[in-house]
This record gives structure tokens, sequence and C-alpha cells, in this order.
């Protein structure tokens, strides 16, 4: 198969696309041939040296597909091979094949194109698995989301406002803000003309926000905490603003507040598998009814992924790029 | 009416015991005739005036009591007049009589002296918010509580193990591990002895604790963190050992966990309502099957309140101090 690899760590110029051997699956693991990949941060972080895969994982990059199943492991059945699937990934995702556990393989929700398609595993799952289950986002509170216009970003409003809830983005850009308010945002904030502390509070009658879908972490530690609600939950998922920052206590025993930091690549095959089934359940129909739409910019060939990577390090796009194999 | 009344903050010499106008009851509030209220430690952080009372509470100490209704306000129908009750207080109950909101109020557990009864609310409420609704303690999990031997520690043992959860518990003497023990407590770890980090995760076969219930804050924060399983919570509900501390937010991100910071005196009535109900449909069963049972460790006469509180703070007992109505 053809795949990106790596040599050092380091910039973008380190990746090439070149010929490597063929995974093999393990027993509960089947083959996809894949027919599209996506960029995340994390893909970045790994290129750099900051994030090393996960023991076992492929190293390389990629941690979401659409494609075929090609083959299957010793321990499952045939009658899947032939079948258009999408991934959740430990990685392995910028290639032509990839090995992943059967828990984690996922249906094409219908009506969605098979490159579109791989370009959803990783927000559906990341977005589901933090707004429901870690931060229990309820009918009718208010969800703070940093990075309105990201992948990450554009996947939760839409999945908040299925959920019942109100959506606050902060984005860089109007053409981002106008962007995440047609996706159902109805409270705009300029990180660079607006304080989002204040601008939650003047929005929500003083109240906050319920829950923050957080990608800064150290950085807006303290003023997530002072822009949440009583009762409410800050969920970060992306560090880019440092990790290590000063925690006031007092502030958050006064409102009744929690702080949450999860990675959906760290756990184990167990829970993602669990995520996946709930994805295919409750997302999946979303985006076949058209509530939920997959937001990718733009499609990009997969041997030139470290320009892609180049494009969202930029941050001057909305939603996801996905990488299409040759 | 008498009640322990204070001129300035400072230490227990600024507490006498005197005659004060009688409390006026609001129209959703009762008068409680006080047989007993109890020592807090929030209690002595008010009297050294770093926690004060909250907008419309009484100035006057005291947290929770036992007693009889007196009388009622004007929304409220007499037919409660007469009833021996336990409430849960903003303030008010160092005294022989306080008005309190109706929501407050809760019945008193069917086999438990009166002034016992007195000792009940702050340790039952504050627990059972803390590990039912804050942390979502289930069956089979883990809990250890920091201070194990104290009044908050000895109930939290006893409802978390009533829920099925395995307990752990720090304390500073042999003597309260022994009584620990005796509640229920199955992992014991002599905080001048063991770290307790290390001897959570060889007691767990490495997991670590699944929710850790702390009463330090700042000091064993990051201890904390790396002591939890994954996916665990952390609920800190007192600042003994500081209010600001560095987060390291990969390290929770690493394992998803998170941390909570709660008090109960802070939430509105509504909540505190919502607490009382679940606490006399949950708690006081176990109480009167003797699943649950209360531990004080002395009556003291409330004129010698001060005195109270100073053994409260040498940390020289188990469980709680109550405090007697001449």
């Amino acid at each position: 198969m053809f795949a990106i690899t790596q040599t050092k760590p380091g910039g973008p110029e380190t990746l090439q696309w070149e010929k490597v051997s063929d995974p093999t699956p393990a027993p509960n693991e089947v083959i996809i041939e894949i027919a599209a990949s996506a960029v995340n941060r994390a893909d970045i972080l790994q290129r750099e040296g900051n994030y090393p895969p996960p023991p076992g994982a492929s190293d390389i990059l990629g941690l979401e597909c659409s494609g075929t199943i090609a083959s299957v492991g010793a321990a499952l059945t045939l009658d899947r091979i032939g079948e258009r699937v999408t991934a959740l990934l430990p990685g392995g995702g910028y290639a032509t094949r990839v090995a992943v556990p059967i828990g984690q393989v996922m249906s094409v929700p219908e009506g969605v194109d098979i490159v579109t398609a791989g370009a959803l595993p990783e927000v559906a799952c990341t977005v589901w698995s933090n707004l429901v289950h870690v931060a229990r986002l309820r009918e009718g509170e208010t969800l703070l989301i940093h990075g309105g216009g990201s992948g990450i970003g554009t996947m939760a409003i839409q999945i908040a406002r299925a959920l019942g809830a109100q959506v606050a983005v902060t984005a860089g850009s109007q053409r981002k803000l106008d962007a995440c308010a047609a996706l159902g945002a109805s409270i705009l904030i300029n990180y660079n003309d607006d304080d989002f502390v204040q601008r939650i509070k003047d929005e929500t009658a003083g109240r906050g926000a319920d829950v923050i879908l957080d990608n800064m972490g150290a950085k807006y530690l303290m003023r997530n905490i002072d822009a949440l609600a009583r009762n409410g939950r800050q969920v970060t998922i992306g560090m880019q603003g440092g990790v290590k920052g000063e925690l006031d206590i007092s502030a958050m025993l006064r409102k009744n507040v929690g702080v949450f930091a999860t990675s959906l690549r760290g756990r184990p095959d167990s829970e993602k598998a669990t995520i996946c089934r709930e994805v295919e359940k409750h997302v999946w129909p979303w985006i076949e009814a058209g509530v939920v739409k997959p937001v990718v910019d733009r499609v990009m060939p997969m041997p030139e992924a470290g320009a892609a990577q180049t494009l969202v390090e930029s941050g001057d796009i909305i939603g996801k790029v996905a990488l299409a194999t040759p």
C-alpha cells in the first residue's frame, strides 16, 4: 500500500507519500481500503513529535477514515467484506489501507458521499462523548464552544442544537461567525473584539454558560470558570493555550462547577466501541435527516497531507479538511 | 430567645451565649424550637471572618438543627406545628429558635434521638449530593475519602458502602482508621506514614480511585489527580490545604478525569429542597434500617460552642460534635 511516512519529527516538509508494507489484521480487526481520511490537530502535534501514538498503534498519522472492508481478522466472519464503512482509528489513516478493531467500525450515514464520510468519525465521536457523557448537556442549557468554526466546533454547534441547547461560539473572524450562525449558533463572539466572559454573561442575563467545550487549556482556564453558570461543566479537549495554569478552587466552589479534560484517542477500545455504537444510533440519523450536516471546507489529495495540515494550522478554514486517497 | 453571638471576628473567646430577639418567619418559613445543632468547619471559618453568611441569612452561626416546629409563616398551614424535625440551615443554628424555609425541613429518622438528629442534616445532605449527583459514584467503584474520621468522612464511608462502592480513607491516627474500618472502609491509609497516591494504586491493582472526596483543596490537587483512575472524578468540598494550586491539564486529559468543587451553603433554596427530599427518601431509611449510623463523638451544651469548636479544630474527635440547647 501507499502511506504518508516521516523519518523524523518536524514540519510538513518531513512528510512524504511512499510505498510501505500492508497492515495485517489482528483476530478482531478488519482491513479497510481507505477512500478518505481527514486532518486533526492531533496529527500535527504527532508530526512535531509532541503526541506519540499509544502503545500498539500504527506510527502512521490519521485518526479516522472511510472506505471499504477489504479483509477481516481470524475471529470475524467474512460477510462484511465489501461493506462501505467509516472508522475511528488509533492511527494509520493517512494511507491506502488500515487495520482497525471491528468495534470502531461504523456505517456510512445515508446520503453522505464516501469522501466526506472520512471526515466524520473524529468530530462525531468527540462531540457526542464529551457533550453527552462527560458534560451531560441538557435541553434548554447554554453551551459555549471555543473555536466554533473548527471541525469540532461546527459539529458541536449542530449536535448541541439537536439536543435542544442554546449555542454560543467564539471565533476570530466574521466569516466564521456567519458560518456558525448558519449552523445554529445564536450567540456569536469575535474574540478579537470582545471579552467572551462578559459577552456570555450579558447574553444570558448574568447566568453564564452551563457547559463550555474548550480547546485552549491553561490560557482560558480561569476565564472559563468565570464564564460558567452555577453547576456548570467545562470540558477541555485541546490545549492550544498551554497545559499548566493556576486553578482557584474557591472560584469553582462558589458556583459548584466542574472541570474535565478528555481525549478520545487514549480511551480503551471498549469505550471507543461504546461511543461508536451511540454515534451510529444517535448522530447518523440526525445526519440522514439533514439536522446535522458534515462541514468539510475542502478535499485535498492525501499525498498533499503536509499542505493540508498547514492549511488547518493557518486557521483559515471552516470545518474539516478531508484527504482523499489517489 | 438565646443564641451564640459575636461582636467581632476572632477566636472562640469572641463567642457568648446571650438573649437576643426572636426570629420572625417569612411566609414560606417555619420557626423551629431547637433541640440541638452541631459544629461544622464552616462555622469556624465564619467565626474568624473568612466565610460571610450568604445574603439574607442570619449572622448567627450554625448550619443545621433538630427540634420542634413552633410556628409557621403566613403561606403555610398550621398542621405541622409541634412536629419533630431536622433542618438544613443557611445560618442561625446556634440558638434556641431559628427561621428556615419549609423546603429545608426534614423529618427525624425513626430510632434517632433528637439531639443526635441535630448533627445529621449537613453531613447527610453534603455526602448525598456530592457522591450521587456530582460525582455519580456507582456500585463497584472505589471511593477515596480524605479525613475519613471527620463528620463528613464517617457519613461518606457508610453512604458509599450502602451504594455498593469500595471505600478507602486517609486519616492521621490508627484510632481513626480503626473507626473507619468499623464503619465499612477497607483501605486504610495513615497519611503520616504512607503516600496515599501510592497506597491507593497498590490496593487497586494500579487503577486508582474512581471518586475522591477531598477536603484539602490546593495542597492535594495534583496528587488527587494522580490517584484517580481513568474517568475518575474528584470533588473538593473543603480547602483546608489552600485555595490556589497549579493544575496540569494534560495529566487530567490523559485519564479523562474531572475536578469539581462544591459547597452546600451557596446552593439556591430550590436545590437545597431537592437534596433534602432525596436525603429523606434514601438516607433516612438506611439510618432506620441500621445500615448507616450517625456518628456523634460527643454532645456539648450549646453555650459552650467555643470550646466545642476548639475540639473540632483539634481534629481529635471521630464524627460530629453536637450542641444541645440548655
